[in-house]
């Protein structure tokens, strides 16, 4: 995708400044209209907040209508008459698009109670979440009365609205949308990092099918590279880390017993905060293991 | 079931004796037969060597005849025309009788297998083993010469013929027939041994479904009372320990994330040697943990 | 020492019974007397609360008297003239009669301290304590009202009692006195249990010298035996355990780093509750380890 | 000091050259004359590996001057006689210049022991070393032939003109002589880096006082900035790291027992490889610990 720059955003004209940012908020480009009269801007934050003041000091109709504006998540219909891209891609990283039918029935019974309830479709910066974590946001969320809901709406408007400022306009300053994960491999029974150890990522998901995410291998470090998940948030929900450890300790020579006592290592653990660092080390040997949230 | 005691025996007639034990070797009491003469006895394991002896020394044929007289393991066919009381009970421990139809494919391959190389049955001491470590021993015994497995076969019937004595027949010696799987929680955020903490042991499976064994709490000391697989062997396996413990936290009012970074705590491990003593302890608090084989 | 019978104190006569009990509160055999009437008592509990009833409701001169029988803490010139033997092998094993200059020096001036607010020697229940804690107690009860040092001077005479019954009286009940300090040495690079490591278990000390109280080894299990300070209670204090890891490792013939990277593994901990249950193990490998407080 | 680029080096006249580097070889400046018509070179380990072949080259009557021309460790009369500048402070490092009487005796009975069999001064890369290891060394090499320990001293040599090279000489290339030592401390009460816990670095030593090299705090991320002993080699020996743990979660307002259970946590580990990377973290509660052999 081309990105924009702030500075030739600031410099450019209001026409070529709201076609730029049209689709910040979903088909909304009235929003970029009316922010760009407060060019120029010295930070990527200074823009979002300006954006984001313009929704909270419209009128209540407008908000509506802005809410109004984005789709139901998992809707089949809906998607057959196409979202913005952006809305696809979205759900898409989600696995919106392979829900199993369990999970299309669990989907197809929020979106209605909440749109019984609330008469407007519900929001969510979906990249911010798993599946699991959106049928929850979904249950706590149709308790909230009709002006909480609407705020939250607003709230995550600004979350999508923040990471699509993140990926399509470059600046000097980074909005802080970025997760991280990590894990690292020590070998205690040899003292040093354990390289070569295969590991996998695996989102766990409570009505479906789990997925993997990543499968990799451990460098001489006994590290993974970069972030596991790398360039967005982690999506809120519970992952397993699984770790070959008898295959490695087999192509070191150690005698271990048959079977193994440690063939598989799963270490299960969730993720809270999507922009947070979460490092989930594993120190092993043979015959014991330990993790911890690390730094 | 009615135990016999070894003095008892001893001091029976050839024919009581005889009678007692017919079924300690599969339809063959003339095992019995031989040992009577060489009472007394003065331990079960005397007894045990004494049988065993009987085997060693008998025909090759009459050794042939005994290994026929084992049935095929998981043979429906077999079963309704009936086993011996012992048999059935011994295949039923270990999930024999509830084969995912994928299993059973494999097991009858297996089954047919041995038989059109060896002709005779697969004897095998099912009490040690899970439906994933009988396949692996079919896998590795299906590489052994005649005579290898025939050695092997008796090697198995002797491990059948103790742990049936050990049942069978009290003596002021004990047959180191019992393995032994325990836990332990600590909770190092407060110092001290995890009460109430939900724990369930779970039979891994490759080709079906895994399987409950023990669902418990852990008492005042962190413990579970006896070990987890009692009065027998741990069958040869993998198993998964999972423990609950954003439960156990949020019962003590301590703060989590949400979702908490640990919710159930899975520890899986192999169990190699049956009678061997297994002690696996759970560390924890809620950022951490460790385990290790203990003692 | 000869060994009273609870039942046999309850038969005797009134002589009998405070002879055998005059020194269990020091030179007042006048509690004794007024507790034979009560007899028979049940429980070594029952009989202990008792006499401290006699206390409670003694009057104020009588009880001070009973606190001025006690001797000073360390006094050398008393020691000469004589305490009673059980005071002055109390005395002993906190490590009294070897007081570095730097030490006599504290002891004395926290003794005159004492006497010149109070007008009254400082009891304290030594058999709990180590010099260390001795000094701290000093410290925080030198700030107490006289009421408050009368009452905490009562609460450790009872303490002391309890301690003498528990030794001098065998009853159906125990007195809850003794403390537990234990250790065990996993070895988590082969998986099992480490026998013959060399421990040492090492009262530290700030003002003086730190001091050996246990030299002992692993035994096949990994443990050391019974309690490392049993039959008692566990002094409160600061201790070392120490380690030979490395001496172990090479009599294994695993190879190791030289020098190696863990050699003796000291872990220091504090005894907060003499009467309570303190389990220190030592999982480690050549090149890690971790200890916790344990059950 | 000024440092020379290689650059510069490679263009100056010999005189200028051999002047520059007479001292990287004590009191030896024809090992750079002969080194100087070999220019230019690419990186400083050319340079060093054709200095070190001028040595081997030389007749041995010159490589014995040359070993010669090296003072003996931890002579005074030397000392006052002067040695060069470099190997003052190279020597003061090691706590050379702060002997206990007991460690001066074991140092002379050492280096006379040594000239007496040798008749050449004991050499050694004292930067590489503490007190115990050098002592250790002169242990170890005492038992050499002269032919070995005539070797033994070139290497050192090596060792020594590698790391005054690394210091007097800029050049694209780094020759490996730094060694690295750093610690982390995570809090897994709080599943977070421990940050303002106070960390002491002890030099061990056996025959005379232990001495703290560094006494610091750790930051946001637990961490305690650069390597604890940086830019040279960590010397080999024995250390302790000593973390104030009691401190820090009293501070943070956790309860503990009285005294605390952990008060300071002690982490003893020997450095064996000075070059090598040493990370040496601490995993802990108010209950609990773990360090290893990190990366």
């Amino acid at each position: 995708m081309e990105r924009f720059k702030l500075d030739a955003l600031n410099a450019a004209t209001s026409v070529e400044f709201v076609t730029a940012l049209a689709n910040i908020f979903e088909y909304s480009p009235w929003i970029a209209d009316a922010a760009a009269a407060g060019r120029p801007y010295a930070t990527l934050a200074e823009l979002r907040d300006a954006m984001m003041a313009v929704i909270e000091k419209a009128s209540s109709e407008d908000r509506m209508k802005l809410i109004r504006s984005h789709p139901d998540l998992a809707n089949k219909t809906q998607r057959a008459a196409g979202l913005t891209a952006d809305s696809t891609s979205e759900q898409d990283g989600a696995g919106l698009d392979r829900l199993s039918s369990n999970e299309f029935i669990l989907f197809e019974q929020s979106n209605n109670a909440y749109k019984a309830k609330f008469g407007f479709p519900f929001i969510l910066c979906v990249k911010r979440h798993t599946k699991d974590s959106i049928l929850d946001a979904f249950r706590r969320r149709l308790k909230n009365s009709a002006a909480e809901e609407e705020q939250a709406a607003v709230a995550e408007i600004g979350r999508i609205a923040t990471l699509r400022l993140a990926q399509q306009v470059v600046s000097r300053d980074e909005l802080p949308v970025f997760g991280h994960l990590s894990t690292h491999v020590l070998d205690s029974h040899a003292g040093k990092p354990a390289a070569g150890v295969e590991v996998q990522l695996v989102e766990l998901s409570r009505h479906g099918e789990s997925r993997t995410i990543v499968k990799t291998v451990t460098d001489q470090d006994g590290r993974t590279g970069r972030s596991l998940v790398h360039g967005r948030p982690v999506p809120m929900g519970t992952y397993e880390l699984r770790f070959k450890t008898a295959a490695y300790y087999t192509k070191l020579g150690v005698a271990l017993s048959d079977p193994p006592f440690l063939d598989t290592i799963p270490i299960q653990f969730s993720i809270a905060e999507p922009e947070a660092r979460y490092h989930v080390p594993l120190l092993m040997t043979p015959w014991s293991y330990s993790t911890y949230r690390g730094s």
